[in-house]
């Protein structure tokens, strides 16, 4: 009997479901419209009519042993409830878990978005074959999530994996978290933006400046295509965001020897314009790395830097993945 | 019937042997010289006789269930074997753990000092009533353990917790490691000494320069004092300290989101000197620390920054803490 849990993933504007089995086969996928703006009973409608109409096809073969839903932003885990969240503010102080709980009527797992991720591209995605991983999504920040022994760690409030404000500069640009040098003022597509702007602006930066102004959408993607077309600016663009997440990576390194550090979320498929840069900073600040390094006389075993698999969908198979764990038996 | 374990901390000069028992008494503490460029086979040889020695008195009453040695430097778990120190390099390739458990007739468990010290401090010292906590020693380097649900997280090569080549400056001094700008190089008596020789080169600082010229030792302890005594040169020293230290805490705890971070080793007695621009940094800069500020609308559940309380023998209870569960029954 083939049972099966409900993966979803909510940010500000999509909302998506899907029905995962024990093998980790995604047996659908539905996207709907968040509109989160209508405020949590709404959501929570369409989402609970959406996860109903997908369990009334797969009841048949299995069992429904429960949902797991990922949010961006500060989880209280213990109350079920979302503390903090930039795209989803009319969530706060509602009670998301007993909510959903209630109209599902059955057992419901909130969590983090990028700790679900991490959790999915452990279980079907690059951290298949390692115990121990993190993984850092890179898209308007970044995000991030820590698995321990196959089980999400969450620290003492849940809010492990902010990697995105680990300081990495003592004189650098503001950040929304307060503080100001943060790795994501580096390493995510908000940094490509801001050092694409510093570029034109500089006078410097010809094929950027074309782009900027050509109608076509000027994004993080359209600088990594302007990068792997040879053009020098935004390839330096993409090399200092490299160092910066190799500086960040090394720090992450020598504290927590992991198995391996997944790099997924939007901007990671920018990886052939940003990763020889940061293998190389990675290589000279982390000396972890270089003492396992066979290449210097190490064992060879060494932590492994990997993009990640299941792209947009990690987070899917992530929130899946808890109910198959905490109630398959 | 009160069963004991034996804990050791061997460094370059000192040999330090403990008894321990189960309730955490320390039953007995003896201090040999190491004398570690005579070579492991007579430096084992001088830990086994004062180990039988005490064995001898502490037998009668209950069982001896084995010894853990604490190395600095990068320990191979899984051979028992020393795979670099500085501070004792003949040990190297040699077959530590099955030497001593050769000559012991007895258990024996190897390990990193760093890590047994976060043990130690987590069992009897300010981790107590914590579940997942680091330490990190401030002395000539920056040392460091992590311990999570009272065991030690040894990553994948057993080099977590390498706090202090975090690196947390791009251009700063060349460390050891062949990286720079590591936190050791801003937050430890070696730091120390470099600033207060930079202070005096620059002719700045009158009483740090007649201390150095004194006669008497010329250490991080000579700074700390001048800087409770009012010199400005040597509170800026500690102040900049203070805010490396900061910086640092602010990215572990942002990525772990710990119970508690413990401040020991040697220079962790200028506490006074350092904390209070220590906890300022980390206030800006780790918003998970400002999120859970009663101060600031948090929960008021936040990580404890804490000075450690066993001093140099949180290694020596650690040590002794793995035989203790591990073969205790």
């Amino acid at each position: 009997m083939p049972d099966f849990s409900i993966g979803v993933d909510l940010g500000g504007t999509n909302l998506r479901i899907a029905a995962v089995n024990r093998e980790g086969q995604l047996l659908e996928k539905v996207t709907l419209e968040a509109n989160a703006a209508r405020g949590p009973d709404l959501v929570i409608d369409d989402m609970c009519n959406a996860i109903h109409r997908v369990n009334a096809q797969y009841r048949r073969d299995g069992k429904f042993l429960g949902a797991g839903i990922g949010i961006p932003g500060i989880i209280d885990l213990d109350a079920g409830m979302v503390r903090k969240s930039a795209n989803l503010p009319t969530f706060s102080g509602y009670p998301v878990r007993a909510e959903i709980e209630r109209r599902l009527g059955a057992r419901v797992y909130l969590d983090n978005d990028a700790n679900f991720a991490a959790l999915g591209e452990k279980w079907m995605g690059a951290g298949r074959s390692v115990a121990n991983m993190a993984i850092l999504t890179l898209g308007t920040g970044i995000g991030g999530g820590i698995v321990l022994n196959e089980k999400i760690f969450h620290g003492m409030n849940g809010m492990a994996g902010e990697f995105g404000h680990v300081p990495i500069d003592w004189d650098g640009p503001p950040c929304g978290c307060g503080s100001h040098g943060c790795a994501e003022q580096y390493a995510s597509a908000t940094a490509v933006m801001r050092l694409a702007r510093e570029a034109i602006a500089g006078g410097r930066a010809p094929a950027l400046a074309k782009a900027a102004v050509s109608g076509a959408e000027f994004n993080a993607a359209a600088v990594f295509k302007l990068s792997m077309a040879g053009d020098e600016q935004a390839q330096e663009i993409y090399r200092k965001f490299g160092r910066a997440l190799g500086f960040l990576l090394a720090g992450l390194l020598n504290s927590l020897n992991l198995d391996m550090f997944v790099i997924g979320g939007g901007v990671s498929s920018a990886w052939d314009a940003f990763a020889p840069a940061m293998f190389e900073e990675l290589r000279t600040r982390s000396l972890v790395y270089a003492a396992t390094d066979p290449a210097r006389g190490g064992t060879g075993k060494m932590t492994i830097i990997a993009k990640a698999e299941l792209g947009g969908d990690a987070g899917l198979y992530g929130a899946a993945r808890v109910p198959l764990v905490m109630l398959g038996g």
